[in-house]
């Protein structure tokens, strides 16, 4: 993939599923902590499968459409394995991200099953996907053989992430529904994402010159570059917590806790009908949230410090 | 063992036990959560100790015509150890593959006497098959010395698979009985064998050219190749595990709930009857399970659809 | 920081560190043992809430100073991370000071944000904790390029307290509140804060000979005091602990049991005023209680014996 | 310590602590079993202290001679660290074996503390040996710089017993009582004790030829060796385990169950007697209790398989 343009396509990726996971989680702790204030204006646990399927089907989509553009562009192998002229192994670099893409198809898929069905048990999704992540740092393990210095540097550094995506993706499969472990995952998957795009940007500058690949100096500051990449995943991470938990304090202040048991029925059928019209339009869904979030913590700037008075009892 | 047939024949032997595991568990899984339903027609308790019993013998004398085929056979070193005569220790390969056999002797052996008697406690068999499962990676581990690249690669991979065997067998000490962990065990030793078929292939090809040992891209390819033996083995014990679930759901369907208070005791005789009869014919009972489930799935496709409804309950 | 006071700075901040959290932990264990005796006498869930935002305060002051610094001191960057003038990074060493103290900085800010507000979940405190001392070691490790074997080592034995520090913290987010993992990252901190001045006096020593860097027996004799330091460090974590152990106890005996339930509410308000005073003079009670200590384990020697007695129905 | 005797006497004293906390284990775990049968002709809580503080005394004792035997003995230091003639730390082996055995005194002496007062949380005795087992290991991992093949080979196997028995000892800090966990440490103690000794036959052969220290084959026939006393090791615990089960449950079968209800103040008193004795003559008491349970092995051979049917209903 020696390309920019090779590193910007996974990471943008990882980056969008990170923010999304980020929402999902902090979504689903919020309103499962705010409960037992008004829980019928808070999506309910079939709204949550819905979205884990649809986020299911898209990443499986997505794992296809990857697969088919490294076997089948300009340069790729066309499924083919061997080169029998040149009696060696052809593209395997492509046959790697293949692969890659193929496990995280099949994880997706699996949580697929899962949600679907009862057929299979409930943490085989975090089981897989930790083992697409394990893969996925494996394959990258095996792939360093014979570069230069700060080559190998950055590409050990995402290795820190992948792998330390599998172990929490595994954690899961024990702790399962734990925030803290939801969060971390999603604040490394946007590390791994912006990682990404700095190994692009470090490896093919797009403008500008060349860099020093063998100055010691280099690596130094690659490694205290990569702090500054975990800090900054964390802080948004953080950011996009509290912004979903300002929107859904909101919401439950709007209507006053006493009409609650009066209007439940209607209530919910409302609030899914609105479910239902996000899930139309996902990635404006995405936007929709965000949008809201940067609104509300704009205009009402201390709903944390007003909340957090109210909240202290359901702790 | 540089040869061929040593590398199948360990092989095929894990990937019949992987085989067998995967059913096992799948079964008593599938059938502890359907107890609810109609417990008497699954089996008991102690058909579930029978078959461990069994189970443990036959891997008890394997491991013994193990030893003795490596001691005995043509160029075995019929117990002796040092050569007096050349002065260096003799055929320290037989020696080691002895050694790994005897460990699995052991771990079936203690899980013989954990289940036919009370004297220890019942996690010390998982304890003993993790032990030796780490006893063969740490003797395999000691037996990379001074090859080529490529060899060494190959018997690497090995060790991922041996030693993650080894992990979750220990993590069973202190979760038995969780499926997840026993399915996983069952993939690895699925992997543990087909791998061992790969490095068959690869050193020693039975018909066809020598692969270039010396090759980068043959090393590329050959993590590829682990990865996908990797998805294999877990696909197929997935497939394992639904084949069993419609077999499982079929029986129960058959008779009608409301008379199942009546039947119980005579139901549960002709269930233990047929248990029985399935023991006599070991090799029988597991053909005759992937028949079933092959028939299972080809008449009634749907199995799944319409029986995961009715679950749902039971999660 | 190639300086004996480089070296002092940190190691004098982590023994103090070090010893606080020692004092802190036997406290809050010790008090929460004896809430059945007389729990009106001893610090209340607010006072315990109001010193760890003071303690946050002070780590977050420290980190600003510490980056402020590091950063404008005699030969610092200045904030420039680039020299284009001789084309290589600039400052290397100073920027990774830098990146660490953000990172304590970070860890200290979450810990005030989740101690003064609802709005985060109250393990993230000691997860930031253990990231930002993997975070420490992390860059440490990536630090040790092209030394002396002597350095190196020196620098490797401080990771082994670095991470362990982080494992522990990283097991808190599991298992909060338990006395011995509090215990245990005091001690490793202290370790690590008399391990930086040991680092001071052999690299950069104030008086006396240079050491031999290269001697093979300077190599063993370093890990050897590391393991004295080591054994220091849990000797003077136990002082502590019995120390405060009995100071609490002391002030429990004083006022008879009997007339407990009738103080309690004035009792109450006298501790929290003392306990206020306490807060005022931050030092000085961290002197004072080390005062009572000495005082009380002087004048009162057996009192370990005498108490012991009566406190084993409480266990 | 240079020397076969140097090898055999720690070798000789982790045999003998192996084989005590086998016998220990075993027999705490056994009488808890069998508590609902007649708990009052088994050893109480009183006598299970009373043994703890005695083995924590003679490991104090035998650290303290250690200590005094390194620095004093004929080549010892002499508590004198650096040479000022030669200008080189002095005698660094014997201060490394001082550092060890002060390690383990602390250990023991912690446990004292533990079980003779109550100003230490319980779990404080089995974190402290896993620290003096790991520093027992981190010592000798840093012990192996600059050897043949063979000798860094064979200390780099002893380094899995200790660290296993560390891994163990700090498993044990959070599941205490576990008999899987104590049987283990037990059987890793006994192995390290028999590869002392083989280690001693290796290097420094009493009589016989030298072995050739580059030869490969004597490398692979080392690891062999060590999975052969790791199973002497596991196989002689669990004898060890059979041993005292069979002459626990031949002491309750003596006395039938019905006069248990009427003779228990009394035969408590007779048997805390019986106990009293057996710990004034502790080595005696070890010899006796082997006495036993060879002699009710060979006269009662099937004691197992008659008890363990009694036996089934207390799982």
């Amino acid at each position: 993939m020696g390309s920019f343009a090779g590193h910007a396509l996974p990471g943008g990726f990882f980056l969008f599923v990170g923010l999304w996971w980020s929402i999902k989680s902090s979504l689903w702790h919020l309103t499962r902590r705010n409960k037992s204030i008004g829980s019928t204006r808070l999506p309910s646990r079939a709204v949550q499968r819905r979205l884990e399927i649809i986020e299911s089907s898209v990443i499986v989509f997505f794992s296809v459409v990857g697969i088919i553009a490294e076997q089948f562009a300009a340069n790729g192998p066309k499924l083919q394995l061997f080169d029998y002229t040149e009696n060696h192994w052809k593209d395997m670099m492509n046959w790697q991200h293949s692969t890659m893409y193929l496990f995280f198809g099949l994880a997706a898929a699996v949580s697929l099953i899962v949600h679907t069905t009862a057929a299979a048990p409930l943490p085989l999704d975090r089981l897989m996907l930790g083992l697409a992540f394990f893969n996925e740092g494996f394959l990258f393990f095996y792939h360093l053989h014979g570069r230069t210095t700060l080559d190998v540097t950055v590409h050990q550094l995402l290795l820190y992430a992948i792998f330390g995506q599998a172990l929490v993706a595994f954690l899961e499969v024990f702790h399962r529904g734990n925030a803290i472990l939801e969060l971390i995952r999603s604040a490394l998957t946007i590390l791994q994402g912006s990682w990404f795009w700095q190994i692009g940007f470090i490896m093919y500058p797009p403008n500008g010159p060349q860099w020093d690949l063998n100055d010691h100096s280099s690596v130094m500051f690659v490694t205290v570059c990569f702090s500054w990449h975990l800090m900054f995943a964390l802080l948004f991470t953080g950011l996009v917590y509290s912004a979903v938990g300002c929107v859904v304090r909101a919401r439950l202040r709007r209507t006053p806790p006493m009409e609650m048991g009066l209007l439940s029925n209607q209530e919910r059928e409302i609030w899914s009908q609105r479910m239902k019209s996000y899930e139309k339009y996902m990635p404006g869904f995405i936007l929709m949230f965000s949008y809201h979030s940067l609104l509300d913590s704009v205009t009402k700037e201390k709903c944390i410090g007003n909340n957090s008075r109210e909240m202290k009892g359901t702790f």
